[in-house]
């Protein structure tokens, strides 16, 4: 199944996606992350009610979790992407955490902030948490897997260097992107065999395989949960392949009218146009 | 005013602080957050309505925002600190995430991990977001402040260390505290005079004055609101004093049975003991 969310009426709507339509879940299910924690059989059960189609034409998505409690991205994951970046292959898993307003929905624009021009793309398959906990072993780590998604987990490289710490880098508001749908776990036997492909302008820029994670998507579950206790719905984003655009000799950064997709087969491809922020007033909320 | 969030009747309820009782607030205020949204003029408006006294006594406490939105913290912001950590002075504020749930309440214990015995504490002064906004101008900043709080801002060393990224030390499930209550910024007329000492099983550890901040509070909000949009309730931790467990000889960590307490003479005192994690199951929710 692939759960999208979604504006509908007004409201933050969530549903099954089914071919060009979409089967909305609203009557018992206020939320994507009550179906995550209820599980998978309970969603099929409810699919099956009267729920009315919607046509996808028109439909302003939002990140497939709304407000996910913890979004924990890892980065220079991939071997590759590391020796790019002039470093050498890490002990434990470079973790930082990104707040759910540095991501927009599929289709819809991120910003290019006004207090830099190095906004800077990062492809990344992300995992959704079904099953919560504590100290998951590796070996139990796959039983609280919801499902995968895309994050387009870009970074305002400047601010990113401004200290070791790359959080500022990490959270521009809308500056990155989640979606377009979180496809359930049972339809991704071996995220193993994933492969992340990145486009700006229909020009590949990045290309590399799950396969190649210096920390599997195990591993990555189980440090994490060591120190933090994980929930239904919380998003880890497990780093990007070589390509980024500071790295390539001009630095290709992203501005205004450019188009970003990340394409997951298997998983789905999330489109994001770019624009300037807006230039509104001090008081944005 | 003072400002303090703890259970009542099974709920999370809120009051005004008056000597050993407190003024429940709950039906108007729902939330402490909604108070600081409103502004104190309009707290003060309700708490003379008739609203019922308790006896502080016995009373369970918690973070005085629950589950604050963002909690940002700024790591070697003292002059002293990061000389005894062994660094240059920064261009830029150090600037990281902690989740909520590694915070608990005042007089509530903290869990040495089972991760770690190199449980270490650190004393902050913390501002409490009243008015949100982004971009918001250095000499603008004071208006956007509610309060201030205390927290122990404590760090898994270990943990702190496997990375350039200190995340996963700073985020161990309530390994720090935050409290007792917000003092409202009425009160603290001026923040760069206040003094952050900490105490371990009493004798003193740190003692430091914000005047020796290397980014002022002011200086903080802009820059972090030059990235992310903050709210009421956000938290800002400002950093904390030379003086931390890691760097002592020999190293003095968090053991069980230790009290934190942190006193900040015009803001409030912030007492916690210190517990082993408990041994319970893998899904610890």
């Amino acid at each position: 199944m692939k759960l999208q969310s979604f504006v509908h009426a007004g409201a933050h709507a969530w549903g099954v996606r089914e071919g060009q339509h979409i089967r909305l879940m609203t009557s018992h299910w206020p939320d994507v992350v009550s179906a995550l924690d209820a599980g998978l059989d309970q969603i099929a059960r409810a699919t099956q009610e009267a729920a009315p189609l919607l046509d996808v034409a028109g439909l302003q998505w939002l990140t497939p979790v709304v407000a996910p409690r913890k979004i924990i991205c890892v980065g220079l994951n991939y071997g590759r992407h590391v020796l790019e970046a002039g470093r050498e292959l890490p002990r434990h898993p470079s973790v930082f955490i990104r707040y759910a307003d540095s991501l927009v929905g599929s289709e819809q624009p991120v910003w290019r902030p006004r207090a830099s021009e190095m906004l800077d793309f990062e492809a990344e398959l992300a995992v959704v948490i079904g099953r919560g906990g504590r100290h998951i072993p590796m070996e139990q780590a796959k039983a609280h897997i919801a499902g995968y998604t895309c994050m387009a987990e870009n970074s305002v490289r400047d601010y990113q260097k401004h200290n070791a710490q790359v959080t500022p880098g990490k959270n521009f508001d809308r500056s990155g992107a989640l979606g377009p749908w979180i496809v359930t776990a049972d339809e991704v036997p071996d995220p193993a065999s994933l492969r992340v492909r990145s486009f700006l302008n229909g020009d590949l820029m990045q290309d590399g395989s799950v396969a190649d994670l210096i920390f599997s998507i195990p591993a990555l579950i189980s440090y994490i949960s060591s120190f933090t206790t994980l929930a239904p719905g919380d998003v880890i984003a497990t780093g990007t392949p070589e390509g980024i655009g500071a790295t390539r000799k001009p630095p290709r950064f992203l501005k205004p009218g450019d188009v970003f997709e990340i394409d997951i087969p298997g998983v789905g491809r999330l489109v994001n146009p770019v624009i300037d922020e807006p230039q509104c007033g001090q008081d944005v909320e």
